[in-house]
């Protein structure tokens, strides 16, 4: 199978993210073409790291890349100030210099963790990405967002720190349970809804063969980094249109929150699949998009496998001003209006700067009353 | 007296340093009109907290800034992980946003944990320098490094943070310790070695004038901070000329380290005096500049008041082979050669980037066994 290349065009700071198979193994040799004479501080996770950790050092080793590897705790929980204490006295430890690189092997977490610790370590060391999650790669791999939580919430801390190199392994995910393939399909959606019908219609004919693996894998994978990289490229900072990629999302953090972030409950993807089909329905509500196109987008997801409606998540939720007050923390409320990433239609997502509060409540509030 | 304005030219994240009297007061006001309906974040230390709080934080009400004060430890001992927890922990809790500020408000230290703090905070916050050392002023508050210690070295962990606005308050510097303003002299000589020899001549003439406060202060601050900002307009991110900015320093960050970083025997600028004759003996040495240059720079540092010779420094220090070790791990050494900032006479520093760590040595050797 081919090996697709993805470009983010970001001036001096520009990378190629490659998705295709055997890039674990192909690792070393990829990134010491680019990265001549760099060594490699390695953080994964105790997951990644039981099952595929001694295949990237040996990659690594063979092309005569010296590497150190540091193995934080599997989880969101390892996104914090003590761990990243540790990771970068690790890399100091080893004495990496700012030319040298950090690799992140591993899931959202570890891109997180990883790329923060790069982008502080001598005010910025070298940066490559070999994300093992569907997820990462199609989501955390673009965009250079990096971050800890803290006490006040989610990725609080953090800087940009863009990659030099990315590196999609999609064999990978043969590994990856098939929940956590679900979720991450969530994510690949996303990007049709936003600004690219043709590849929402794609997925609705492709997403069996997306699911089985293959040349269509590959292809959606490139198709949603490609979607995000050109949001990325106009707005690297978040100014503005970057806020799109947020689709979804507000609705989303807003259950991740109600459900304790348990994983039982409710992963990320599922709490962002959820939140898109609320997106679509509460913009059908204000009329701005039919009810039509909220219908299609759930059938879509729901045929994935994935929860669509509050219901669908176990348990109970708390109610709809518990769930606004979650919301105005996480969007900063002015004057009793929000912003929120509203639809027109399939693609046509655009960012609504003056939302009143009571209307997102009262739709919510219809909502838990009845779910349909 | 008039306020000069230097600006630094870096495309988006360009800004103004702002010199001259009463500026404290003025802070609100100047800060309002550049960023209107930014809330603040004050970082200061003990002792300028004790002094000069009250001031700034009646300037920024008066101006409708609400702001929040987070008062540290003096001392370099605050650039550590656990300060710079408390103080993003701090920002976060008062609820501030991308678009709000943190104001350093201090000397060097403060500017480097605020700048850090700022730089990190939801990806990145708004900054604004008040620097109320004149090391701070001519020094820290251009360039953007900001950064914290680690058990492995200083400044090792760190971003580059831009300010919006630097105010160098020059009435401020009249509470400030004779000692320290004499350490901040030495950088501002510095800038006249590296590559304004005018400006040095300048010195040499106008030193005492300099010294006692007035229009000369603030355009020798002024002359520093315009040729710091030359430097940094072309090599924002230290890829190359900007090492010139390190003249003085190999030689002092080893007698830092030599002596314990206790105040008591050596502050930094003290280091970088005794180590820019070094530095001008050591190319003397070499037979790149004439003895008679490094004399006329060992006579005006001496004339300020200034250390300037090894023998200068109170108590005993290490041996040749010590202080070669703190070098080399100051700076990395491949094959034998470090990269040292050497010079062909008064404002003709340059980069030399193979000078072998023998010769350095011996040089070393010959100073300690018969100071002149």
């Amino acid at each position: 199978m081919k090996t697709e290349t993805v470009t983010v065009d970001l001036d001096n700071r520009s990378y190629d993210i490659m998705i295709g198979p055997q890039l674990i193994a192909r690792a070393g040799a990829l990134i010491a073409k680019r990265l001549p004479h760099v060594r490699a501080g390695i953080v994964t996770d105790s997951n990644i790291g039981a099952l595929h950790l001694p295949e990237l050092e040996a990659s690594l080793k063979a092309a005569g890349i010296a590497s150190t590897s540091i193995i934080v705790e599997a989880g969101e929980q390892s996104k914090n100030f003590p761990t990243l204490e540790t990771v970068v006295d690790h890399l100091l430890a080893a004495r990496l210099e700012r030319n040298d690189i950090v690799i992140a092997f591993g899931g959202g977490v570890v891109g997180d963790l990883a790329g923060f610790a790069a982008g502080i370590v001598r005010r910025g060391m070298g940066f490559v990405q070999i994300p093992t999650s569907l997820l990462a790669q199609v989501d955390s791999s673009v965009g250079g967002k990096t971050g800890i939580n803290t006490a006040q919430g989610k990725n609080l801390l953090g800087v940009f720190c863009q990659p030099q190199l990315v590196l999609a392994d999609t064999d990978i995910l043969k590994t990856l349970p098939e929940r956590e393939f679900r979720a991450g399909y969530a994510e690949m959606v996303k990007y049709g809804l936003i600004n690219q019908p043709d590849f929402f219609h794609w997925l609705e004919k492709n997403r069996t063969a997306v699911f089985a693996g293959g040349k269509e894998r590959i292809q959606a994978i490139a198709t949603a980094c490609r979607s995000k990289a050109a949001v990325v490229e106009r707005d690297e900072r978040e100014n503005g249109e970057r806020a799109l990629l947020n689709l979804g999302h507000t609705f989303g953090h807003a259950l991740e929150t109600a459900t304790g972030y348990n994983a039982a409950r409710l992963v990320h993807g599922e709490g962002v699949a959820i939140g898109m089909v609320l997106a679509y329905q509460f913009s059908a509500w204000l009329k701005l998009c039919s009810a039509q196109a909220a219908g299609q987008v759930e059938a879509h997801l729901r045929a994935a496998g994935l929860p669509t409606q509050l219901e669908d998540i176990a348990g109970s939720l708390p109610d709809a001003d518990t769930l606004m007050n979650s919301i105005a923390q996480d969007k900063k409320v002015s004057n009793g209006a929000l912003t929120f990433i509203l639809t027109r239609g399939i693609g046509k997502a655009f960012i609504a700067r003056d939302v009143p509060a009571a209307q997102v409540r009262a739709f919510l509030m219809e909502k838990l009353r009845s779910p349909h």
